[in-house]
């Protein structure tokens, strides 16, 4: 196993614990190797690379996910969990949606801010 | 005309000198109206908005613009030039569109950075 | 307030009645301001322009949204009533979308078909 | 060889006069069959079928390719030629895809917005 | 009646029985012709091409549908059991999907897999 | 380095000979080690994986890129020479690419098939 991939682990299971363990349970018989993939490659070699603020990265994800539309809900559900933990505000992440409404489109921003309404108000619980 | 409008103006004056002009003598005749719904909702109603900071306005922009693929090369130019005025930097323009890899893919975030890249060796001008 | 928001609040309560406060309900707390942004540039500077008919906006965007994918079935479902109010046919909401096959894939036009098939069987309530 | 192909062969020399040749000549030989079956599909089975107007079926798709990003300018540039020709106004045609920032987002509906400017000017001459 | 529809039929009828007399009961009333319309296009006329195998054929499709994102879910349970049928083995299907997150992103390939994931542990009854 | 590294180098070179080193040249001073990233992942952890042969990843791909739409057009070229490379016919590949007019929609398939013609034409040199 590479460095990446035990730097990926541990930003994984600070932000999103469990994270590893869930993919391999899921994914892991039928794609060997794949949970390991995604530590490394998106923890460890994409979120913890140097030269962008951790909290950055999660607003530039959640502005994305929102513009990508609306079938990206269980992905923004879990970074907007993921960016409040890392320090951005509630107010910092409705805006950032909202804004998508210029670039994805207001039905994707509407969606998006249903998706944040509801971790708001639930938590992060799954 | 409204105050989101005059608010608008100035913000579009200072980030992209010339855009409502522009705007006006491209579609003016053929959308009367456009240009100023333009500044008004885009830069008025929406980057003049407070609770997220200007240059996170725009990192969210980059990011979004990146994983909607590369027809959007002419809108990141615009807002990579002004994303720099506003503060961001070169590295953490090219993170976040790098980062997209995870979310629009890796031609999406490709394309994104030959964007960037000329802007960067380039200056702003169109 | 601006002549676009009064002009816009009148459309929208022809239309989509409540509209307005329910964005006021759902989103005014957390984004101060959004709902009227969406009633001013959405309902006053879009819909309630001249040069095209009224159905017509609303045949257009329902092809739009077909376009786009099945991540846009609330916002199908509240065109397709406002389109049925504003004199479009079923027979002409069902063509357009069935068009999109043509543009958006046999999915997208699907996907849109079931969303009219139940706004024409329930009515327009939510 | 269908009545539907015969009906769209009809159509398709009416509004885009050459088109069959056109597609066997580029295509014919990597894919023979495939020009029929667009002239059949296309324009015999959707764009001849009855319960909506023909110059509403190309208001139709010029919101949707509008709506679906740069990447379609090839197609925008014929729709909105044939769309003329069925009827259609410049202002009708601009007013819709200018409606499109709403749900495809600004970059969109400009990018479409430039494509009909230059149809408008240049006339429908490839 | 055309030949391609024959085919058409004949394929269909192997691959996802009873999907012609499905569309026919949902669809039929409303777009008259419709059902024939897909049959005729999307099996005689694509499916039924020789070139490129059956299977092939599918495993195109699996991999389109997972990297236009989730909201293609209905049909990838479709087209997850017809290439089953079809002699693709579930680590292919598996594989193909996984390697989407390189074009499509990871919430596309990830809500992908659940479906194939689902498809593999029910059988194909809708 | 980790083996999926030094695996993925092996394949890139085999089948896009240059491809890290211009990588390197065109991306690492702005972002350092995102050549090495995308060998090691795109190459490394997805194309060399077991469980799908080598032609039908690119076909998988070539599928997934057209349906994506025509701003995916450098991709298509890189990987419809790979594609050849890997044992794929011009046929095979152009019924994949036409047969996506079902999921992508017709111009995104047409878009696609031009890009295979300049590929088929011209060879593989950029």
């Amino acid at each position: 196993m590479n460095d990446t991939y035990a730097l990926g682990r541990e930003l994984a299971e600070a932000l999103n614990p469990g994270l590893g363990q869930a993919l391999e349970e899921r994914y892991g018989a039928l794609l060997p190797g794949m949970p390991q993939s995604v530590v490394d490659f998106a923890c460890g070699q994409q979120y913890c690379r140097p030269g962008l603020a951790l909290h950055d990265r999660y607003l530039a994800t959640i502005a994305a996910l929102t513009a990508l539309g609306g079938q990206t809900a269980p992905q923004l559900r879990i970074n907007i969990s993921a960016g409040l933990k890392a320090g951005l505000t509630e107010t910092e992440i409705a805006e950032a949606i909202w804004q998508m409404s210029l670039y994805g489109g207001f039905p994707a921003a509407i969606n998006a801010l249903n998706v944040a309404l509801n971790v708001f108000r639930q938590g992060d619980d799954p």
